[in-house]
């Protein structure tokens, strides 16, 4: 499988009445091995498509990789593998700390009752970017305007219901790009890639919105990438909130309807 | 932070109208670092609670970990930091194969062009439990009734909207576990965990209802507890449909008002 949507035949079945067989479009998950110098970095479950831009996207965002300017090439040797080689003289961050992602971010002290540190700061990863600095401004009006947008282009998802979204808008409510992925993380980091790709980054004066929640991830992806607000359709998580308090990134929630709830950065939401 | 939610003040914002500041409670998300022998093996983003089950049944539910009798001892070291301890004699799995989770099970290939294996087949974990040949039969009625009943259990969703669920229930409909977790698979491995320490694997006979959508790892975590039927009030991935078929699990999807799809092991769902 390689598409979007896999076609499957499935039984709908009442509570009263008959049950019918019928086909059904489901979102394809495959599994995507990012590998660096040949080494398997890690595995995610993914929507095919833009996988160059996920794997670019997930190594910045994860704080792994500064630039494309330290990377020969990234290319797909493998419907399922993303194959990174780092230039001579670079070794990602990984790399240099001899120990994979959350594992190497996380508490390196091996005695127990010694790793009591704030939990934020013992996973947070350094952005290049002072999104804190970003004097942008973004009206209510806009912002409940999106969600709509977001739906309207959300092609996959309207055959499948089985896709995250994440979209990444001007401040005046122009859609800019839009991923889909069976995992939330990813279709944000898609966006990254595309846009650390494409000579965009800093992503200052835009709004990155997501279908779902926002977690700790997101508020942080979004502030490697120098976005000054993060919208999401549903609830924040409490780290989440605290992390966007921190880094002043806007974090808005709930935003449904005519109403939304601004959980840090309230500055930039201007009637 | 140790409890399930976090009061926080927000700005509720409408498109016309005043702002006004209010009182929101959150889910707490706070990293979990599970520790194997001293050494991190992985972090995951969970809400506090039931650590010990989250941590026990990770490890079963990713073949790590083949039973309670391997382990000398799991306890909180620390309140994010969950510390296992192995029998003598006795390694971790992914001691054995010298990395860890993911990236061991998947492509143990370092060139490219020789690793468009089947993909299933490069990350599934065996089972110990032979979920196909379960013969229990579950009524649509029952089916029907089930988010009610774990809706009617979530408590921290009702006050907070950021909450996943997972819920065991005998095929008579009755709940004997729900778990809520701001991550899915928490969720799931804390149900897993908990059928884990109170002797109860495998979970023939059940059903495992989840709240969103139903993922390859979800499927997974299923027929790794021995529990044949997997419910899902949204969709589920190509990748889960197949390997719930592959392995004889009953995969049920849009499980909403009156109807279901059932995407495999329809010979379950008896009227």
């Amino acid at each position: 499988m390689s598409g979007t949507t896999a076609r499957r035949r499935v039984l709908r079945v009442p509570v009263s009445g008959t049950a019918e067989h019928r086909a059904d479009l489901l979102a394809v998950e495959e599994p995507l091995e990012i590998r660096v110098d040949g080494e398997p970095l890690t595995v995610t479950m993914r929507t095919p498509g833009d996988d160059i831009d996920l794997a670019a996207g997930f190594l910045f965002t994860e704080g792994l990789l500064g630039g494309l300017d330290e990377v020969h090439e990234i290319r797909m040797c493998d419907p399922n593998v993303a194959a990174v080689t780092v230039k001579p003289g670079h070794l990602l961050r990984y790399q240099q700390a001899g120990a994979p992602s959350a594992a190497r971010r996380f508490l390196t002290t091996s005695a127990c009752g010694v790793c009591g540190k704030d939990s934020i700061e013992s996973i947070r990863v350094r952005s290049a970017f002072d999104v804190a600095a970003d004097p942008v401004r973004v009206s209510p009006a806009v912002l409940v305007s999106l969600p709509d947008r977001l739906r309207d282009a959300q092609r996959v998802f309207r055959s499948t219901g089985g896709l995250h979204a994440a979209g990444l808008f001007t401040a005046d409510g122009t859609l800019l790009v839009l991923r889909e992925d069976v995992g939330r993380h990813n279709a944000v980091d898609k966006v990254a890639g595309w846009a650390l790709r494409s000579g965009r980054l800093p992503l200052a004066g835009h709004i990155l919105l997501v279908s779902g929640r926002a977690s700790f991830e997101l508020a942080q992806k979004a502030i490697m990438i120098g976005v000054p607000v993060l919208a999401a359709v549903s609830a924040p998580s409490s780290l989440a909130a605290s992390l966007a308090e921190e880094g002043g990134l806007t974090l808005v929630g709930f935003l449904r309807g005519a109403t939304m709830n601004v959980y840090s950065g309230a500055g930039r939401v201007a009637s």
